[in-house]
């Protein structure tokens, strides 16, 4: 059974493309034309960039064209806040040169999810924090040119809060504001647990419908609002049938000393052992997340790196060392 | 000194058209030609229902040709939960008849205002007790047939939290919603204390920039988001330059005996009236509102009201007495 | 390898008297001496009574001396409201029973755990929707007396966020305030999916250290607090590593056919089984739940059945058909 | 008729030492036995020290023994951070020498106030914003030694939404968790207006029923709950009945020219003035309060700018320049 049928059969997808890319690679022992990927060691964080260049990498990876940038920094689950900055400080200078911003330009940042469900509020925490300046352009523009960028934010809620689909909302938005670029930042499910909290991903292609936490139905990306979308995401959850998955295969590998067995093992068909996992997780099923008790922390340190590294990437005007007086 | 022109100085503009209508006629003691009213005493309610017929009535009134209702309904300060009950029941029957829907309606709900600021939260309040439905109705649509319209709700935020006007939010909502009606439930400002939150105004009018606690500069009108629109109001606060007006007014008017005094007091010029009121305003002036200490149970008890109201009138199978289970 | 060693090893314990009972019946397939249990299957709801008589029984169950009754109402889950209230009717109908309060007592009621983790805040959102009534018994103890019981009632927060025990700030409450009742409301941990969101507890025990969703490590019982202690809880999580266990169980039950697979399962030793589950929740092991997407409107749903349930049974002058007017 | 006998007969007492004393002295012209004061002008802020030394001081401004400092900074309503973090200097600086704390001094930090109405909210946003270290100090007392002090903090909620004075609910925490020092954060009225927002009281005498926003009852003093209090106030409204007072005031004082008219002004008797305005303000009288519309934002600044200070003046371990660094 190989682990891509039955993520297929849990209907789980992947959200992180290095996790896409990793089970691919695992899988096939090779190098996946059409996408290239590069690893950068750097003192807190490991960046790692994924692009999917050509049609037949897209058919492989299941990802749209275009760059997946993933930072990768266990030590923000450390109290550590001098990390904290330095990787700040990562995302921004990855984010500068993601988003190759003109001076004046206008940016729309959209903070997807849910504010009453935890691991649903990355979104809506970043958007808290962030000072918003589109408005103040009318009173004094001179004094903020240079400075600052125009600014507007906006927590659209979720579907069951507002009976529209986001991506309506976003792109009723993006046709009166005309925003240059629109920055979304979203929680996403991770396969692995190592990455709850820790791995943010920036990508120049939209949000794509995957298996986050929120389940966002209609994608937010260019041909569906009209203009540049850029992605913040980080995983706060993983797919409580990867879990159960993870278990058995840990027996079965790690315990089980006879091949023939680890052979019956890897006989199991897909749909049987989905089969088998729905049924343990009734009567939830796909709906079922897996996260740690301190979720509510970890968010909280992210959306103020997120939040911190937007200020420092979007205004010329704020320095790389005092953005935290710009955090609302 | 009249005192329209006192308010006309002082930037205040009457966002009740019933209090407009007292003022005029307070002043001229004379019907105002193509403005109607017509009081009705219920048994915890007074409506008041102001009707702006001609162009001439706009011109006199200075609010645009439609229907103003206000409940008066002091007892709302009491906490008597059967009187709420009695008023909920009277603006749902109001609403029925102004809304006029037909059966298949979709609305859109609207709550303006700003959460972080207590005297302006009504309309979110309001938004979070009510019952979305729009995307179950793709889903279930039979199964909800005649029992249920289909309800979308947002609280778009302030500018000074999103940097967009609030008007071209809702507008980018409506051109992809397609709602065949807004309501819009915002915090308004009375010129007198005793209407805070127990006059509740419903017009057909839609929003138009007042000197509500908010200040929202661009109106929400069907002329300016393509759409019918129905406001619910409630007064939270007054502003600060009415109060210092009837404080001097009362100690003149009740105190002095003098006639010669009382005409002296009479003869101040609205400019020079105006200008003692801003300097002892200041530094805040016109952007002060008086408010009572217990606004945040008056204005939680009010948005049960409406949420109620709504329930009642916008779903043909929810019942009178059974509205309280459908409140979020 | 028997279910409760594994338990032990992995550091779960039970939160719900019924599923300690279960696995103990399970497993020896026994009367338990000392504990007894009652069943009653009612429209919409199963109320199991368990009973811990003796000490014999408080060694087996490993639960202190008293009654827990559980309220299983998978029905919780659908929106239906009227049997939202049938079983809010159920609980008050047990509440009363177990609370049998003299007609002027003095209740506390406290809301444990963490607003800002979606899965843990039952308790401070009960709170939120109950009328608190202990002040206005200074003012006019007349008019109250007969219809409404003495209430106060607190959130306190958690470790976390204060700095301090939670059973501390209780027991200085207690010794001010002086209750003749503490009513605590807690989120817990099930074994079970089925249960998140649908049993209901109660108990005349207390809060003891469990695995409830925020760990509370002091329990709150009349021996720390020093007054009489009711116990409400709701499972909204199941720890990740009962998942774990019951997916591998699942495949070797279901699925291998062999005896003799089944016999190598059962024989692996529980510190064995109970490392392979915990390198596969590395880097959180104990520390992580499993809980619905939806786990937010469950709670909102169950808020509201509890804070009404309290309304009924605290105060005799609310009908039982109209506590929701009283709710907040 | 004297300011002082009118605010006696309005029930509006002075929560700001340094307006006491400015009454007493405007109106007496003289020193005041028993009451020195210290004046220090700062780049950004004023610094006024009121002591009250003797009991003639005492009687005579109506103030515990002790020091008032009061830190007056317009510059607050600036959005130049550059001064706030100056500001939360002079404010740290202040704190340090008022606290003398010893290097392991425990300290419990009480925001006062209701999170549900904005110009009460100061004391639950500083808490928010505040890092709680006592708890860590079980695991790792060693690393923490002469780095941080131990921090516990609470926002308990007004007496409205617990049925708890404040004042017992603090004591019964300080009987329990024992600390070094009280120091409780609260919002105050001022009776001016450009104190709005802009003047931090800091005192060792604890907090006094005054005419604060919540008009907290029983004081929070180290005669009530046994431990050194020390409070940090902030003008966040103005009686209503002082605006009323001053509009008066205004016009007789800068309008009218005729001595003869002035001294009848001066010649209204306290109790018949305070009937007037008591009239104007009816139905709310005392209740209500006077706030700038963007009260919202200066509190979320001031609340930032005193958990700033209080950062940097409990924690030795933390640097000046980093503090935003630990702010939650």
């Amino acid at each position: 059974m190989k682990k891509s049928e039955l993520y297929q059969h849990l209907n789980v997808q992947l959200d992180l493309a290095v996790e896409a890319h990793q089970m691919l690679r695992g899988e096939s022992g090779e190098e996946i034309p059409g996408v290239l990927m590069n690893e950068q060691q750097l003192e807190h964080a490991k960046v790692t960039i994924i692009t999917v260049e050509t049609e037949e990498g897209v058919e492989a990876i299941g990802k749209p064209k275009g760059q997946y940038i993933t930072i990768d920094a266990p030590e923000i689950r450390t109290n550590n806040y001098i990390v904290h900055e330095d990787i700040t400080h990562v995302l921004a200078d990855r984010l500068i040169e993601l988003m190759n911003l003109k001076e004046d330009a206008s940016i729309l940042i959209v903070g997807l999810g849910n504010w009453n469900a935890t691991p649903d509020a990355l979104g809506p925490q970043v958007i808290d924090k962030t000072m918003v300046t589109r408005h103040l352009f009318k009173l004094s523009p001179d004094e903020l040119k240079g400075q600052l960028r125009k600014i507007s934010a906006i927590a659209p809620g979720v579907l069951g809060l507002t009976g529209i689909e986001t991506a309506e909302i976003i792109k009723g938005l993006v046709e009166h504001v005309k925003p240059d670029l629109v920055i979304a930042i979203d929680a996403l499910a991770a396969s692995s647990l190592e990455r709850i909290g820790t791995s943010i991903q920036l990508s120049d292609t939209g949000i794509h419908p995957g298996s986050g936490v929120g389940n966002r139905r209609a994608g937010i990306t260019e041909e569906t609002i009209g203009c540049k979308v850029i992605a913040i995401g980080l995983p706060t959850v993983v797919n409580a049938g990867i879990i159960a998955h993870d278990a058995v295969e840990g027996v079965f590998k790690e315990f089980v000393t006879s091949p023939q067995l680890y052979k019956l093992y890897k006989g199991i068909k897909p749909e049987v052992f989905s089969q088998i996992i729905d049924d343990v997780l009734s009567p939830f099923q796909g709906n079922l997340m897996v996260t740690p008790k301190e979720i509510d922390s970890l968010i909280k340190i992210v959306a103020k790196i997120i939040a911190g590294s937007l200020a420092i990437s979007l205004h010329p005007g704020i320095d790389r060392e005092d953005y935290e007086r710009y955090l609302q």
